[in-house]
């Protein structure tokens, strides 16, 4: 991903501040300009330029709905900074903690309020813009319900079916976002209901595995927050810890506590213990031959390889996704 | 308002169940099942409907428009009153209270996503769905807006332009779901631009006369939240507050320590001590007059006097409107 700047970003970046500054008072427009100061790697930006290039849509098509998508997404961010009480982002204080939770409600509801006027505002076809809108709001609904799962897969209250509930809420909270992206770029491409199932099959598990990447990263990786571990100081469930107490139920009675615990409380021989149990019982090594299950899934596709642009680029995509952890797969 | 209900009422409520239910998991459904288990008066459809009906709207293109409206008001409630800190709406505890803030913020952000849908998913030709939609949206950022500003007002340090920032504000926060929703069944209408603009300062005028008459009605009637001066309490601003310091503002030094004050630690006596004053220096015939003026701008209006069905509804709602607080002008 790296910091990537291209004149395609560049037009993603200015029509988010631009319908930001038109929905915008003045106070509200310093808040949310605050937050897309640090725009971060604009990940969901690149997958529709990388998707529709490889579908052969023209690139200023694809400016509104990458912009829609981003737009979105940063909502959610700063909503579920406050939710997490999480004190940084990206390296800066989140909107939360600099301007207070209210502010940082109405931040996140302008954003999910005037991300659609982008794609009216565009110059799409008028069944082509309620198409995409439509889709737009069955995607944001999908996340936010992912958003609600979160919470009740934390309190870890049903483990028989923790793997099961951990995957339905990544798909909604960190899939569909992949998933629904990759339709709305099919339907810029005319492409049939058919097509857009396949691709959202596709970029679902793509999403499913940069999530299981990113929690694997928490512990065995540097994600620029400074610290490993932060997902099990704050309680969140990851992958690493749904595959263990999969095969090591038993072991809720170590785990649970020190997740259940106040992110304040938890110390760093907390997480060394958890760290040591992984390690004995080789919960990393499981996590990354199920992720291997799931990259295989997708590069052996027959669909997709008879796509041969879009497996290309996806193939590309997944080592770039993959990156992070790549050095994991070669140790173990 | 009373407790109406109507076939009317009846399908809007069904509209947005439905459009909850096909966005929401059980739990998150649970959750804004609870809050709408409390529907309030339904005001909003009800000015749908009303404004449909004299402008000539067959019923059934009202719903959706109404609905979406209502689901709108309704995610704006569960956020503001996490804001606020309100723990009791409509007499029973708030989502946020009930369920936790995290979960507010979620049931909040589904009801802000989606309510498009319902737009979509009517039987409007695409071109009306757009504009209804982009309409939708302005909105709802307006409405976001007005909450923003809220918190800027009640901190009372730009007093010069105290009236003019809370005449803003309330255009925003509550006249704009007045102004726009009417402009949306003017659409529907197909009626053209200059009626839109129209319609719009009508109702904008008419969802300021309802914010005074509720701010007024917070000290001197009965809002059923089992206490007078709640408003003073939370320190929230009230056209009261702002007439008074408009005319006096050297009483700042009486009033805003009160308004600061956290609200446990607002006493009967500081109301009390509010209400003396205004009584002293006749604040409530002074907000009385100018709200005179604010009617006597819309029953004198000569476009709306030449729209005869739209005129005669708009009288009826302003009687409607003004009936809780009508005993205050007959003895002033």
């Amino acid at each position: 991903m790296g910091m990537e700047t291209s004149p395609f970003l560049d037009s993603v970046n200015q029509k988010i501040l631009s319908i930001i500054k038109d929905n915008s008072s003045p106070f509200l427009q310093e808040v949310i300009a605050d937050h897309f100061s640090h725009p971060g790697k604009m990940l969901r930006p690149q997958l529709a330029h990388g998707i529709g290039q490889s579908l052969s849509v023209p690139e200023h098509l694809l400016v509104s709905w990458a912009a829609a998508c981003e737009i979105f997404h940063n909502a959610t961010l700063i909503h579920d900074d406050l939710q997490d009480g999480d004190e940084y982002r990206r390296g800066h204080p989140t909107t939360w903690k600099k301007y207070g939770a209210a502010q940082a409600i109405n931040a996140g509801d302008l954003l999910l309020m005037c991300g659609q006027q982008i794609i009216y505002n565009s110059d799409l076809s008028a069944d082509k813009q309620i198409q995409l809108a439509a889709l737009f709001s069955k995607m944001g609904c999908k996340i936010v319900n992912g958003q609600t799962l979160e919470f009740s897969v934390k309190d870890l209250s049903d483990l028989p079916n923790i793997e099961k509930n951990y995957i339905e809420c990544i798909g909604l909270k960190t899939a569909a976002l992949f998933a629904d992206l990759a339709v709305g770029v099919a339907l810029l491409a005319n492409k049939d209901t058919n097509f857009q199932n396949k691709i959202h099959h596709i970029f679902d598990l793509l999403g499913k595995i940069f999530q299981i990447q990113d929690d694997i990263l928490d512990l065995y990786g540097d994600k620029g927050r400074g610290q490993k571990g932060c997902d099990l100081q704050e309680g969140k469930m990851s992958f690493l810890v749904v595959t263990h107490l999969k095969h090591h139920p038993l072991d809720l009675h170590i785990i649970k506590p020190i997740l259940v615990k106040p992110r304040d409380a938890t110390t760093f021989q907390d997480i060394e213990n958890i760290e040591n149990l992984f390690q004995q019982k080789q919960t990393l090594e499981k996590s990354l031959t199920e992720m291997n299950t799931m990259i295989s899934t997708i590069r052996n596709d027959i669909w997709l390889k008879e796509n041969v642009a879009l497996y290309k680029y996806t193939n590309e995509l997944l080592t770039k996704l993959l990156k992070p952890i790549q050095f994991l797969f070669k140790i173990s």
